[in-house]
C-alpha cells in the first residue's frame, strides 16, 4: 500500500530526503533542522481525493519531502538551505538559499548552545558573580528567541536567556527556579557561539525610572518558594477530591486508519508537521465536502514592559521554533480522559537521523452536555441528547508557558478550534515593596508583565466544493416604518460579499458574522446557498504602536478576519520567517496586497483572536486554563439539524445520591 | 431543628400561609397563583449568616411567605394581591393590590384555559373551517403570553395562541405539530375568559405587503413531516454511538445537607423559587465570602417579524410566567451523567394545595479537560491536573423553546453563569416557493422568524465583604515617546471607580473587564484590593426601535453593564410584572434613576448578553444549544491558584485503543 498523500513522512522516507540532500552537498558539513512532508499542490491533490472520494483509482501525486538544513561553511558560519525532495523520482525538484536578512526557525539544539555558551561565558560569570544567591541557589539560564532587533542593531542571529535562580537543597530537579528572576539578559551571537552582551534588567517600580536599576546584591532574598509539583506542595495535593472516571465499556465509536478519522459522519485525515503541530485535512461530513485544510498558522505573544531589552520579549511560537516542536509527549489519564488513540510523530535530529516522537497527538471522544433538548408540556415527553464531542488535541510547551489546542468535532456539523493558554507566567524580578505599572506582583519580588497573545487560526474552506464564497452578514436596527416596519420591531439583515482579497474586522454591536458559502449548491428548504459559518470574536488586537517593532512583525494581529485567495504554500499569518524578524514579509498582510478576485474562488479565511493578559496572583505558580473557542457551524448545509438522530437513551451508569454522606445509591427508575 | 433563612418553604408552611390568607379573606373566593419563600432583608440576613460562618447562634429571621392570588369579585372579574405573611407571628406583614396597569405573572392554568376557550369558541371554530387540513390532522393552540399591547389597544389581560396541525395518523401523541403553522392567531379576554378576536396572518415572502394573505385553503399541504421522537424518525435513532460513562466509584466528592452544598472549598447554599428557578446564596470560597446572590433576573425575547400582530411576540420568559414554575423534571443519566443529587421544589395549584414538583435542580461534578499544566522541558516532568466543575442546573420548557441555565463553580476559585438555548424555533406558514426578510424557511411551509434573546444575571456580590467597588479596567495603545515608551511595546492599563449606580457596555476593543473589589481587604502579595472580575461579553443589545413597545418595556436589554445599590426585593432586571407591560417598571433602569453613591456600598451588578438569533436550516426541527458563559473570576482575591493542590494524579480508568478495530486495550505504561 502506497502512502496517502497526506500521511506524514516515514522514518525511512526522512532518511532517503536526508540522504539525497547529503549527497548534493558533497564534502560539505551540513546540519539539518527539520525534514517533513512537503504537502502536495492543492491541484493535484483535489484531483487525488475527487478520485478517492468517488472510489475511483488515481494517480497518486508524487512524494515530497521539504529538508531545512544548514551548510557548514569553511568559516563555521552556517548557510540555510531549503530544499524539496521528490522522493519517487529521487531529485531535487526545489531549493532555496536564504539571504542574511532572514532567519531560519530555531531548534531546540541552538537552545542548548546558549546554555553552554552562558556556562563557559567569562562575561556572564562575571555578572553573576555581581549578584549574591542564597546557599544552595543555582543559576538557571532559560533560553529564548532574541524577539525583534532594536533599529540600531546589526541583524546577526541572536538568542537571549531569561535567567533565575533555582533552589537546590530540596535536591528535586523540579523545584520552581521561576520564582525567584535574576536581573540580566545574556545575549549569544549564534554563529559565533559567544556571550556578546549581557543586559542589566531593571528593578524599579511605579515613580522610578526605565534603567532604575536599584536591586541590591541579595537579588532574591525578598523572593518566595513557588511549588506546583505535588511532592513539593508544603501540604501535599487535597485529599479530598474524588476520582471520576469515563469508561466506554464498548471502545470508542470512532475508527482510525492510519491518518484517516471516521466519527459520527466526520470523515477526515490528521497531519502533523514541525511547524504547525496538528492539522486537520480533506473533512467531510456524511460525504460532503466541508474544508480542505484547518489549522493554527500562527500566535504572537508581545509583551508591554518598555523598559530596557523587553520590547524584544515578542515571541511567534508558530514561526520561532515551530509548535510542533514543541509537542508534548502526551499521557493516558492526564491530558485526556476515556479511550484514547494516540498519533506519534517523527523529529529529526541535527545529523538528520530520523525518529518517533511519541503520543504527540491524542484523539478521544468527550461529553459536552446537553446536545439538544425538546418536553412537549402537552404530554410530558422530554426528548434529550447528549453533545458527544470528538477531540483531535495537542499541547505545546515554550519555555514557561503552555498551550492546548484542540480540535473539536460535534454531531451537529460543527468544528470548535479551541485554545487554552496555561503554564507559567513570565516573571522579572522587582525590588521589594515595589508595585508597577508594567504588570502585577504575582510572588514577592515577581512582576509578571503585562502581554498578550493572539492568534491566528487558517481555515482553508471546500463547502461543498473548492470554489467558494465569503460573505459577512450582520443584523441593524431599523426604524418605525409606517409601511416597512410600523411597530418598530423589525431588524435588516444585511449581506455583503466580499469581492477582493481583504481584512475585516469584528462587529458584535452589529452580531457580524462571517459566511462561507457555495454560490453553486442551493440548500432545497432555504433556498440560499449552502455555507459555514463563524462568528469573529472582538477580541482585543495588538495594542503595540504601530509604527513599533512588534507591531511591524505582526501585521496579521491587527485585524480579526483576513480573506485570501489560495496559493499553495501560503500557510503563516505572519510570514515564513518570523524568527528575529523586523517586518511581516510574506504573511496575510501582503497576501491580500494581490487584490485578487475571491467571489467563488479558492479562498481562504484567517481568524485573528487574543488574550490581553494582565497577570492575576490567582495566575501563580501556574495558571488555570484561559479558553477561547473558535465554533465553525454549518448555515443551511444542511436539510436539517445532523444531530436529530442521537440516540436520547438514557446513560445505565449514572447514579443517584442524596449527598448527605457520600454514599451512592443505585437509580433506576427515574427515567420517564 | 429550624428551617434555615434560605431554605425554600415547606409544603406545611406554605399550606400555612394559604391558610392565613384565607383567612384574611373570608366568604371570597381566592385563586392562588404562587406561594413562595419572601426571603429576609439583607439586613437580617447578613446578620444571621455573619454569626452562622463565625459559628455562634443567632437569632433566626422570621419564616415569611410571599403569597400571590386572585380575589375573584362578584363580577367574577379577578384583582390581583400580594400579601407577605410572617410565618412565625402567623400575621400578614404587607398587603399589596395591583392596580389595573399592570398584571400577575401567568400560570400555567391560565394557558390551559386558553385552549378550552378556543375550543368552545364558535368565532375560532369558524375561522378553522376556512382552511382545509388532510385527513388525520387536529389544530393545536399554542398558548403565548400577549407581549406588549399596541398603543390603540385597551390593557385588559389578554392571551394569544399560536396554531398548528398536527398529524394523529401515526397514533403518537408527540408527532411534532411545529412543521404545520397555522395562519391564525386567537385572543382571549382572560377575565371574560372569551375570544375577542382572531388575528390572521400574513403568509407572503419577499415582495409582498405586510398582510399579503395570499395562501390557499390548502394551508399545510406544502409542509413536511419533521419528527425529533425517535421513534417516530424515518430510520431511527443512530447505532453507532458507543456509550460514554461516567461513574465515580468513591462517590462524588460534593456533601449536601438541606440547603447547603459543599464541595473543594466552596460553600453555598441553592435556592429554588418560582420566577427564578435555581439560585444560589451565600458563596463562600475557603471561609471568605464572594457572593451574597446569584440568580438569572430576567430574558427577553423579541421577534422581527413586522407583520399583523407579531411586534406583539416578545417574551419575558421569566417575569411573563416564572422560569421555576416552567422548570423540567430532570432525569437520571439523562439530563448530567455520573452522581446526581436532585433538589425538589414545592408548587401550589389554584386552590394553593401545595405539593412537590421533583428533580427540579440537578446538581453532579464534571470533567472540563485539563485545568492547569507544566512541562519542565529540562526535566521532561509534566504536572497535570483535571479541570473537575460542580454543576448546579436547571432546566425550563417555554412552550416551543429550552433553555438549560447552569451555575458552574470550579477549583481555581471561578464561577461560570451558563445559557444553553435549545428546543423548537418559533415558525409560522409561508407561501409554497417563497423566502422572506423576516426568517428562514427552515422547513417547507415554516418560516422561522429572526429572533433575539436577552439575558440579564443578577451578582449580588461579597467580595471579602458586604461594602464593595465596582471598576473598570481597559487596556490603551501607548504612542512612542522617549522617555516612558521608547519602543512603543508598552500598553497602559486603566482603572475607573465607578461612583454613582449607571449602565455602561461592553468595550473589547480595550479589553474593558469589570471589577468588583473590596478596598479595605488588600492582597498581601501584589497589593492590590482583593477582587472578581468578569469581562462583559459584547453581543448585540436589542435591536427594535428605541420609540417601540419591544424596547420600551425592556429597557435593561439595552446595555451590557447595570450597578446599583441595592435594595431589597430588587431581583427583577425588567420590573416585577412583565406580562403585558407597555414600559419597564421597577427595573434596572429606574433602580440607576436613584443615582446612589455606589463606591464602597451595598452594590449590584447586572450583566446584560444575548444571542441575535436568525434561524439555520439546522435549527430544525430541534435546535443544537447555542452556549453562552458568562465568566465570574478571582482577580488577586488569592495568594495563589487556588486550585494548585489539585491532584495530578493518573486517572487509571482511561484506555488505549489502536482504533483500527474499535478495540480497547488496557494502558498501563504511559504515564511518566
Amino acid at each position: 500500500m502506497p502512502a496517502h498523500p497526506l500521511d506524514t513522512l516515514s522514518i525511512e522516507e526522512t532518511h532517503r530526503a536526508r540522504d539525497l540532500v547529503a549527497s548534493l552537498h558533497p564534502d560539505t558539513v551540513l546540519s539539518f533542522r527539520e525534514i517533513y512532508l512537503e504537502e502536495p499542490s492543492k491541484e493535484e491533490l483535489i484531483q487525488f481525493l475527487t478520485a478517492e472520494h468517488a472510489g475511483k483509482n488515481a494517480a497518486h501525486p508524487h512524494r515530497t519531502a521539504l529538508v531545512q538544513y544548514d551548510v557548514i561553511g569553511s568559516d563555521r558560519i552556517p548557510q540555510y538551505h531549503e530544499s524539496v525532495i521528490d522522493l519517487d523520482e529521487e531529485k531535487r525538484i526545489s531549493h532555496v538559499v536564504l539571504d542574511e536578512s532572514q532567519h531560519a526557525g530555531l531548534t531546540l539544539s541552538e537552545f542548548d548552545t546558549l546554555v553552554d555558551v552562558c556556562k563557559a561565558s567569562q562575561m556572564f560569570k562575571d555578572i553573576c558573580a555581581e549578584i549574591e544567591l542564597p546557599e544552595g541557589f543555582e543559576v538557571i539560564v532559560e533560553p529564548w528567541p532574541y524577539g525583534g532587533p532594536f533599529p540600531d542593531e546589526e541583524n546577526r542571529r541572536y538568542f537571549q536567556g531569561l535567567c533565575f535562580a533555582r533552589d537546590t537543597r530540596s535536591g528535586n530537579a523540579d523545584s520552581n527556579f521561576y520564582a525567584y528572576p535574576l536581573p540580566f539578559i545574556p545575549v549569544m551571537d549564534a554563529h559565533k557561539r559567544e556571550i556578546i552582551r549581557v543586559d542589566r534588567l531593571a528593578t524599579g517600580g511605579k515613580g522610578d525610572s526605565l534603567d532604575a536599576k536599584t536591586h541590591s546584591k541579595k537579588i532574591i532574598d525578598h523572593c518566595k518558594a513557588s511549588e506546583y509539583v505535588p511532592e513539593l506542595l508544603k501540604n501535599g495535593p487535597r485529599k479530598n477530591l474524588k476520582p471520576l472516571n469515563v469508561l466506554q465499556p464498548e471502545g470508542p465509536s470512532f475508527s482510525v486508519d492510519g491518518s484517516l478519522i471516521e466519527w459520527q459522519n466526520w470523515r477526515f485525515r490528521v497531519g502533523f508537521n514541525p511547524r504547525e503541530g496538528a492539522v486537520i485535512h480533506d473533512v467531510h461530513f456524511a460525504g460532503r465536502s466541508v474544508i480542505y485544510r484547518l489549522s493554527i498558522s500562527e500566535m504572537t505573544v508581545p509583551y508591554a514592559d518598555p523598559r530596557g531589552p523587553f520590547p524584544r520579549k515578542q515571541a511567534f511560537d508558530f514561526g520561532d521554533g515551530g509548535a510542533g516542536n514543541c509537542a508534548n509527549n502526551l499521557s493516558l489519564g492526564c491530558d485526556c480522559l476515556g479511550v484514547i488513540k494516540y498519533f506519534d510523530a517523527v523529529t529529526i535530529g541535527p545529523d538528520g537521523a530520523a525518529k518517533v516522537a511519541p503520543n504527540v497527538v491524542c484523539l478521544h471522544e468527550q461529553d459536552n452536555g446537553i446536545g439538544w433538548k425538546h418536553t412537549n408540556w402537552r404530554t410530558g415527553r422530554a426528548v434529550v441528547t447528549r453533545n458527544r464531542e470528538l477531540v483531535v488535541q495537542f499541547i505545546i510547551t515554550l519555555a514557561n508557558y503552555e498551550y492546548i489546542f484542540a480540535y473539536k468535532f460535534d454531531q451537529a456539523g460543527g468544528i470548535t478550534v479551541e485554545t487554552r493558554a496555561t503554564g507559567i507566567v513570565s516573571v522579572v524580578n522587582i525590588d521589594p515593596g515595589k508595585t508597577s505599572a508594567y504588570g502585577n506582583v504575582v510572588s514577592p519580588g515577581a512582576l509578571a508583565q503585562n502581554h498578550q497573545h493572539v492568534f491566528c487560526i487558517r481555515i482553508d474552506p471546500a463547502v461543498d466544493g473548492y470554489k467558494n464564497t465569503v460573505l459577512t452578514e450582520e443584523s441593524h436596527r431599523a426604524p418605525v416604518n409606517k409601511e416597512t416596519n410600523p411597530y418598530g420591531n423589525f431588524y435588516e439583515v444585511r449581506q455583503a460579499v466580499l469581492e477582493r482579497s481583504q481584512h475585516l474586522d469584528a462587529a458584535p454591536q452589529h452580531n457580524r458574522i462571517i459566511k462561507i458559502v457555495n454560490k453553486s449548491r442551493t440548500n432545497p428548504i432555504s433556498g440560499k446557498p449552502v455555507g459555514y459559518k463563524f462568528s469573529p470574536a472582538p477580541t482585543q488586537l495588538l495594542l503595540a504602536d504601530p509604527e513599533s517593532i512588534q507591531s511591524k512583525r505582526a501585521l496579521f494581529a491587527q485585524h480579526h478576519v483576513w480573506v485570501t485567495k489560495h496559493l499553495d504554500g501560503e500557510f503563516y499569518a505572519g510570514g515564513r520567517y518570523t524568527l528575529q524578524s523586523r517586518n511581516e514579509i510574506g504573511g496575510v498582510a501582503d497576501a491580500i496586497k494581490r487584490n485578487e478576485k475571491i467571489d467563488d474562488e479558492d479562498v481562504v479565511v484567517w481568524n485573528v483572536f487574543g488574550l490581553t493578559h494582565n497577570p492575576r496572583v490567582e495566575d501563580w505558580p501556574v495558571m488555570p486554563v484561559e479558553i477561547h473557542q473558535l465554533q465553525i457551524k454549518p448555515t443551511d448545509f444542511f436539510t436539517e439539524n445532523p444531530a436529530i438522530d442521537v440516540p436520547s437513551t438514557k446513560n445505565e451508569a449514572s447514579l443517584l445520591t442524596n449527598g448527605a454522606t457520600n454514599g451512592t445509591t443505585n437509580g433506576t427508575s427515574c427515567c420517564k
